[in-house]
């Protein structure tokens, strides 16, 4: 894997889907898949599934198709670094606490340390066994602990207000659900915006138009 | 507008976004804007926004920039269809009282009117002002208040168990944040899958491989 070239932002975000896929036929016993199959599966083409899997070092032969327990171990090797990344959750509201749950639940590779909000009312109360900070207090949280991720489940004028700090507490991303838009001028911060927003409007489109076949994303 | 064509999913799915961005243009007086200034927000190419506006018939002249004001209403008028969409919520857990809370709260152009469990222990609860609704009482409730669409907030055991009384609903989209895959095979059924999963593990690599430049969805 050492060959690895650049993968391009829509490649890294083909990968778990990917990986969801093939954790599925590994577990239904399948052991070999050709890039038709899986571009059957992917809705694309086998020459997409090829390139994309020659940024990571191709994945095997194609001649005799992938094997599915290579393709599996490879792609959780890059999705699941070594040494997992450790998150810190902003918000504390239903959203905070759905999200939080599901990052604790999930296999994801991602580690919460930390829970902060912004109401006095709850501040101190605990929250999957961890006492719910301050927002004054991230910033020195966030250098001392190492953290990696924000998790960003606040009110836009929350995330606004923490904005101009987030550059200062030294993360690497930020998984962004508030409707803020973090277009922060530092080149080493990814934000990666979850918009529940746009996901129900393209599928109210498709129904209201129903233009489109039948497809999943 | 009589003229659009008809538009592909990746076209459709982009509509959300420029929505966002044309509302926050027209939020803040902008009244004009070209395909390259449009191309540049969108992270895409002026050549791709004139394709995409084509599809819905043009959105207006070219030389002289888009109109923000005419964008924004044709592109409101395309999302959100004469009539809000009736939506039904299964699972009253986390996960379904904050993407209820969603739906209710912003502007979405989708009604909710029912919310279901099959935990008998909720049932008969009130959730947004709504009695709990056992699963049994699925069907026969879509069909008589003639439901558009099922947010499926369920465990994946919960959707399996009620893939088989999908098509009889009637409903005509899922938006599907169970771990279910509604592989249903009817034409006339659109699934919009939601993977917080897949977001959180591009991020996660993305901040692990730090190949990519910084760039937002």
């Amino acid at each position: 894997m050492s060959n690895t070239m650049k993968a391009s932002l829509p490649v890294i975000r083909r990968l778990p889907r990917y990986y969801r896929y093939i954790t599925e036929l590994k577990n239904n016993g399948t052991t070999r898949i050709s890039s038709s199959q899986l571009a059957h599966i992917m809705g694309s083409t086998p020459s997409q599934v090829r390139q994309d899997f020659n940024c990571f070092g191709g994945f095997g032969q194609q001649g005799v198709g992938y094997s599915v327990e290579l393709l599996h171990s490879e792609i959780e090797k890059l999705l699941f670094p070594e040494g997992r990344l450790r998150a810190v959750l902003l918000g504390a509201g239903n959203l905070g606490i759905t999200i939080g749950n599901f990052v604790l639940k999930e296999s994801t590779g991602v580690e919460l340390v930390a829970v902060f909000d912004s109401d006095n009312a709850i501040i101190g109360n605990k929250l999957f066994g961890m006492e719910i900070m301050a927002f004054d207090e991230l910033v020195s949280f966030c250098q001392n602990e190492h953290v990696d991720i924000i998790i960003a489940c606040t009110t836009k004028e929350a995330a606004e207000s923490l904005a101009p700090h987030i550059v200062e507490t030294g993360v690497k991303g930020i998984w962004n659900y508030s409707h803020f838009d973090f277009s922060i001028n530092d080149e080493s911060l990814i934000v990666e915006n979850v918009h529940l927003r746009d996901s129900l409007m393209a599928l109210s489109y498709r129904v209201s138009h129903k233009e489109c076949p039948h497809m999943q994303e």
